[in-house]
């Protein structure tokens, strides 16, 4: 094991299983040697690439959108799950639960192109800045996580995010941010419809739900849009423990791995009152799922990145 | 222009259209340069890279399943779709429209994990026969296309197949015919049920429709897989216009093309009795819409490889 592999990774347990696993699957004439057709890897994005509290980045964006939205008709402002959303009532808004949220976006980013989505969330990404860590947002993503995609990709691997975020925000930055091309993005998505408007043809963004990417719709949306059991997952909540027992439980050399929310200090110590992102099941089992468990306090030597 | 570029192809309008396209997006400095994550090509399958007819390549797989299932269920053998399907009765099967197949597919390819319809799959694929050409139906694939393909790569295009046919299918024997990874597959599916089973995860195919990737439907599902609207298009059918128009409004440098099946002789001259593939606006209106028709009897040297 060399020293300059995975740098911001203290010298643990985790870090450990990585090289390990990705020296087994990429030696080959072993025994569990993978081809490179087949070595996919998955990882959420809130929480697991970037950081999700206080809230999620998205929500920050939504908040934007709702603000103008309600400029535009002030009536919504009476109106859930706007009211509570406009007044940082989270308590009430999750109670509203996470479709509520789905109810946000469409009221935002329904009737709208594809590419004018794109173009209202890259402006938004460009100088948006996360309230605790005065960075932008783009630049709230895990530092031991980029050196950890940089090494997969180093060993041939092909890298999706599977994310319950919005896929078309997930687009807006994933390039950029992770070096993960759009087409290699799978996330929460609304339906689009084909028009022919003035002679070009656009896809319009509908006010109707096509796919919540959470829990079991992960690997059932792996199965649509990769068509492989990818052989290593990377999560942070228990709407990742499907896909993570999905890439678990088949055959062959196979790491999941669950990111803990333990650092106060650097980042964030996730307790109870964390309830978008409920890490209940996925780490009082993990032994017994066979799900490797990163500590962010005791593994991670750096959390951000120079911005 | 050399000549061993694309030498299936005849020296024609259609591979000089081409030649020149590629040329143009790869010509760096130039003003239709396109970097290579957003060289995307998009290539219908069925009568575009191999043949459909007598009828779809997987038509005959399905009949051979309707079949095992009516061994099993002989009531089966009065109801439609089944009756007329078992009966070769093509003219009653049309008139029962494409969800009427989608039925027959429900029939035979659900209440299975994805990978023990992917063995099925296979197991087919290896001994099935053209009954016309007297070849494996998985060498019914076009020579000069496996050239277009290979040249795309050689030039970072990334290529996906966005067909009708069902997406377990042709994600089935796309790597090894084509050199297109399951990923960059896109095509009608059943939902997918996430399941424990004793211990192991599995993907349950379901009997009820997620996605009928025809007309319209393929650039919603480019946008929701793909996420780039592609530079080139490849299509046979008025089930490829939209994507075919998609592709070509979209900003510089785009080219759009449709195989003209005329060619009687060494294939088939599509008339008005193939009913499956209509080819009706997309041909006559191809001028109009700036779609490059390709004439299979004229532009194509061969038309199947060495088997």
């Amino acid at each position: 094991m060399t020293s300059d592999v995975l740098p911001s990774w203290s010298d643990c347990p985790a870090r450990t299983a990585i090289i390990d696993f990705v020296s087994k699957v990429t030696n080959k004439g072993g025994p569990d040697y993978v081809p490179p057709s087949e070595r996919i890897a998955t990882f959420d994005n809130d929480g697991t690439l970037w950081c999700e509290q206080p809230m999620q980045v998205q929500l920050f964006f939504l908040l934007e959108r709702v603000k103008h939205l309600a400029e535009k008709y002030p009536d919504i402002k009476d109106r859930q799950p706007f009211k509570a959303f406009l007044a940082h009532d989270m308590a009430t808004l999750h109670s509203l639960g996470k479709r509520a949220l789905m109810e946000l976006a469409f009221a935002t980013h329904a009737g709208m192109t594809e590419d004018d989505f794109e173009k209202i969330a890259r402006a938004w990404l460009e100088t948006a800045t996360h309230p605790k860590f005065q960075r932008l947002f783009k630049h709230c993503t895990y530092q031991p996580q980029i050196e950890l995609l940089d090494y997969l990709r180093e060993h041939d691997f092909k890298i999706f995010i599977v994310s319950g975020g919005g896929i078309d925000f997930i687009r807006a930055f994933a390039e950029e941010a992770y070096g993960i091309p759009r087409e290699c993005v799978v996330g929460s998505s609304a339906k689009l419809h084909f028009e022919m408007q003035s002679g070009q043809a656009v896809l319009m963004k509908v006010a109707e739900l096509n796919s919540f990417d959470d829990r079991d719709v992960k690997p059932q949306n792996i199965g649509l849009h990769i068509g492989r059991r990818p052989i290593l997952a990377f999560g942070n909540s228990d709407g990742d423990l499907a896909m993570l027992r999905y890439v678990k439980t088949g055959p062959g050399a196979r790491l999941a791995l669950l990111l803990h929310h333990d650092d106060g200090v650097r980042e964030t110590a996730y307790g109870p009152e964390f309830k978008l992102s409920p890490l209940m099941e996925a780490l009082e089992r993990a032994a017994e799922y066979g799900i490797t468990v990163v500590s962010m306090r005791n593994d991670w030597r750096a959390v951000f990145g120079d911005a």
